[in-house]
């Protein structure tokens, strides 16, 4: 078993991090198929993956899942799954929750500090932290006897960390580092530096802007790891990415587009403060102006709606004009589950890093634009571009030397 | 002046001729901008085009521009057109009006012989029809001086032909034509017919399947004109050909796709009528499996409603399958004006099919794809895939040796 | 226990009658509460009513509860209900549907009659089937001890029957029933005339036309029964109903109103036939009218769309003109479980018909014209106005001597 | 003459205003009728109203009719009035502007003040510029030859005023006048103390909580004068008060509200402010907790949309549970041109403020509660009950001596 793929979850015991363990082993049981999986298509057939049921879980949250009695903390209600299902997994998840280790908290704003369990930025000091980080992601490894061991950051949006100098290259961000200068890092930073220095891959599922900066994408570089952020595309903005393009096909112009989302989820709860929702609104934001080529008059509003649990909806208008001036309109409701459109996509770069890091990728990796909202490094913003880089990847990849062990077979 | 265009619209009195007609009438006042036109952007920079407002207008219809008395008959009320330009232009739209040559019906259901000045297929046979259509084009050319006249059809629907063996090989319809059988060929048969016979490109903006059918094929390329169709894509199938990709690009399931269609329009009027409205619900319906590539739960329903006038408004509901067999949905409602959304595409068209008759292009025009809700002899469906073929061959025509008089100054 | 009081549901093993079931068994076990029950509420605080739990459930369905080797049918998912109160009432649930008579069918559509068991109508005649369903409402009543049992017709909607002269009085229609004419009822008629004789209040919750006409009416008045019908407002048309007197109340001119219902459970199934659906158009569409004083424009359509299950969508655009003409408009989207919806209305009517058999009332019961789209002998359809009646009849109701017995406590 | 009313408007160079006016002189001339007005129908019948075309025009705003130069300032689009009729009342409508008394601002907030004219706090203090805004009235009166005078605040939204004690009793506020003390007035403030003082009857259709406070009610008892107030109601909260009593009347619980407004015009621009948001979403924020009986999670949201001009847009989500705790949902989208909406109502209530003048009435006029998103001394706040005490008033009225002049005959 020593070839095999572990997923290190940051935040563990969340809803997308619980969609992902309770699909892992859905497929395993026979319980579900791979609807929503992009890598389970024909666009990926002939690339040797790694099998999505083969995936060992773990991870880290700032939560706990035992209470201080050492009883089990249930799971928040995580709508999206069937009760069926989860009824059928009860014991696999406990058995997941309770293998979780702790998180660490550094700097992310008082919403989600008060989720308990802050470590805080004193103890011992940033390389300290860095130091714990590592230690718990190398148990994970040795302990369970993986080859390769992905990490995907899932936890709650911190606000936008502002970039300086320091964050732009390696050598000057170690001097934070060296200086123990908290307010230059937040949590994220503190994980994706331990992950990089592991030479796990990282995938950076999160708005958080404090992971994938120009010095630690000079790291993944020199420590030859593939990245990837950032905030995953799963609702609004990739039905965005979907339609403006329309308006450009057409050559109509683009007068205002507003947002207004609602959800009731932890994300939610922690969205509901305004300085972490700055960081959503950002990622969210751009898209638009990027796929026009200009700037309409646009707003993403957030709103936390607690009855609506982990069912986003969103409603945009849009108001266009189109030939001798004539204003028309479009509007559209979107109504998903949150941790079920995303567990997929976090599966599938699970198996695209592990695949990126067997062919000695390093630094970001451009052809998984598709699944983030302000994919790092990449100027292209309207989905099925996205999409077509990522299936003539596919294509490039299916000619490669297949290098993955024997035991684990092709998709 | 011999080398300027001319464009011959069949339902030159409907509301979207009307607006092509003032489209150009504005352009060429300065009233309004391009917005709408795609042939207008940076996509065809450096490719040379006939100038919009050079363009000279013509047509037929079977409705009449004057009374019995000769007193002029008002337009309908063109809803998406400001009254500020209508009041503008009255004066040179009366004289387009004027002009405009009678129109014949023949076989295309009750709703639009309703229309009244049907010459019925009893006068003279399809042959003499064919000529007296021909005449006209004809005496059009000549009288205003032109080199290219390019036929667009904006008729109302007709209910669908069923097509059979003699509409396969141009040999076996030509025998229908002298063995005069009526009940194989519809109005929009002699229109192309006549139009393909004149070497006058033609563009078949509607659902009417009897225009463009194999034998009318292979008269255009044997005749060296180029022809394309069916049914303009401007509104709830234009949507949907951008969207239905994302569910392909996420692995979603699309269960159940659901489109109602509400409109007041004479187009909405003709539509009511259960023959006519087959044609459109035909060439609405195939997107969404030719895209997917799988045919969910779908119905195409359209509804009369005259208050709303020229402006079309569409609820689509989308039931959709995700991870571990969640169910989500989306929906949307497009409110634009169907003529301002219409005459734009097919004043890109008339320039595209000037561009390709001076290239010598025959047949049909596969690039044109991305204007057509069932597009000719087109494999691709999605948008932007169409989108991508026009701008290809964009590309490729810029580099063509410009053969336009020198008179035309490049766009 | 004498006093209780049973519920004979026709069509039992359907989603709303199953619903019903689950409800007053989910209320004993104390695994729901009362939402959606408007007796429940302060507006009938001193009126005895039946307490729900206390009710005894029985009934009969065309289709059958165990397969032809005695296994027992699973239900139809009945997706409103959730998994964790279906599954605390597997046993209890399982047990009713094991009770449930077998049906009659006669002459309605065969939609319906695909469904299976049908007796048909030669089964030794019209008076024959009632006698057979008069014998097992006798027999429910004998076996559970019950004092009062209120019949609730919950079966598939039949296609109009159209009345004529011989439905008008009762002399007349009991000539139908000896001459054996099957032609001049449906199996709603049968139903009817068996539960007055019977005794047993009679609520038509179907829109199906063929149980209360003038004749029927005349029984029941006869024979001190109370009744009411036809065809339970759940969904749109309640909204319609809440919505419609905002017009009227502000002088706005509704042009248009355009109704889209979606649903995929049973009932949408045998709607999508249509004879039968246009008894539920013909419910659903003279509300408007009725209300605002004159016919706009007004279309309902009903679309069988099986992905949704139980989940009515209902997608309603409204086009109005206000001052000076000018247009504007209203779209809503209702998305709300059919049975879910439903359930409640049929426990308050039963609590309710109870009261009125109690209080020696007889024929329609016009305090009930909120439940229903088209209330038999109201005047009123505005959704306010009808409750200030039933609001008006709980006064009423609480100052009269109470006559329940003394088991039974006052909720 | 002299027994003719006028309206003198506050905010008279505004889109509402605008609209006022050329509603009663499009009905003067005929091209238009009185749809949006229930005074014109068949409730008020019999009831003898002043006539709206009768009706004599005036106002003041802060903005000017005519720049330095004295060249006459086009009106901002309006964009609900048709282009027909604004063009046929071209004149009248400037002659209209040219009359428009300057305005006063006093401590509304910046973004009111940047529309440019204030006369600021400073300039002779609150008595002198009470004394200023009365002679202005006087004057109209005088110049016009009008009996009575109907004073409606049009003007943009002020930020919301902290009541006070002072603000409790007619002496103490008289004291804050008398000390000068700006900061516990705003503008509308001191019209409403000037218009009650000339004992012309005041209407606050805007949502400033700064003019009909108890010591200004006080004022209106003592000085025989009827007022009302607050906020008309012309959109989402309009639809809120149809529909919220749905739930009530099925006993389902809302469990979450949540309105998303955008529109376009200087109402948008102004409310683009926080400060000045504030009041606004006060009274729209209340209506639903008092229809309820309880307060589910709501939120209000206004954005400005300058493309949306007049057209006002809503979306409101409701989330609601109903039998069993199934959850289910509700959106309704509004497209409504805000003016269009807005005048007939101010008409409606002129005409009635006139009809309690003379009647002898004084205070507050709770029949007009319907009008209102928070009326003053009401209770009652959802839409239906709150026409029924309207339709009680008119009936009352109906048997009323009449003592309007000969001259205006009963509508």
């Amino acid at each position: 078993m020593k070839n095999s793929t572990g997923v290190y979850l940051i935040g563990a015991l969340g809803s997308i991090a619980t969609t992902v363990a309770a699909g892992v082993m859905a497929l395993r049981a026979g319980l579900g198929d791979t609807t929503g999986m992009i890598t389970a298509t024909s666009v990926f057939e002939g690339v040797e993956l790694v099998e999505t049921p083969d995936l060992v879980l773990g991870g880290c949250d700032l939560r706990k899942a035992r209470s201080s009695r050492g009883n089990p903390i249930e799971p928040r209600e995580v709508t999206g799954i069937s009760p069926r299902i989860l009824k059928a997994l009860k014991r696999e998840l406990a058995q997941y929750r309770a293998g979780i280790d702790p998180g660490v908290s550094c700097n992310c704003g008082e919403a989600i500090e008060a989720l308990g369990g802050c470590a805080g930025r004193g103890k011992g000091g940033l390389r300290k932290q860095i130091e714990a980080i590592r230690a718990r992601i190398a148990k994970f490894r040795q302990d369970r006897g993986l080859k390769t061991v992905i990490v995907v950051n899932l936890a709650s949006t911190e606000p936008p960390l502002e970039l300086e100098g320091c964050h732009q290259s390696l050598g000057r961000f170690e001097e934070v580092l060296e200086a123990n200068r908290g307010e230059k890092v937040r949590a994220s930073t503190l994980y994706a530096y331990a992950a990089i220095g592991e030479g796990c891959p990282y995938i950076n599922f999160t708005p958080s802007n404090a992971a994938l900066f120009p010095a630690m994408l000079e790291l993944a570089e020199r420590n030859r790891t593939p990245v990837m952020g950032d905030d995953g595309k799963t609702g609004e903005t990739l039905v965005k990415s979907a339609l403006a393009p329309l308006f450009t096909c057409r050559n109509l112009e683009v007068m205002s587009w507003m947002g207004f989302n609602i959800l009731g989820n932890m994300d939610g709860q922690v969205l509901d403060n305004p300085g972490n929702v700055q960081s959503k609104i950002r990622t969210k934001d751009g898209v638009l102006s990027k796929i026009l080529g200009y700037s309409p008059h646009s707003r993403v509003k957030i709103d936390y709606v607690p009855s609506l649990g982990d069912q986003k909806t969103a409603w945009d208008f849009i108001h266009f004009r189109g030939f001798l001036g004539a204003k028309m309109s479009m509007q559209f409701t979107w109504q998903g589950f949150d941790s079920i459109l995303a567990a997929p996509l976090v599966l599938d770069m699970v198996r695209l890093a592990e695949l990126a890091k067997r062919r000695e990728e390093a630094g970001i990796m451009p052809h998984l634009a598709t699944f983030f909202k302000a994919p790092i490094g990449a100027e292209v913003h309207s989905l099925h571009e996205q999409f077509a880089m990522l299936a003539e990847y596919a294509q490039g990849a299916r000619q490669a030397p297949r290098t993955l062990s024997a035991a684990a077979a092709p998709q």
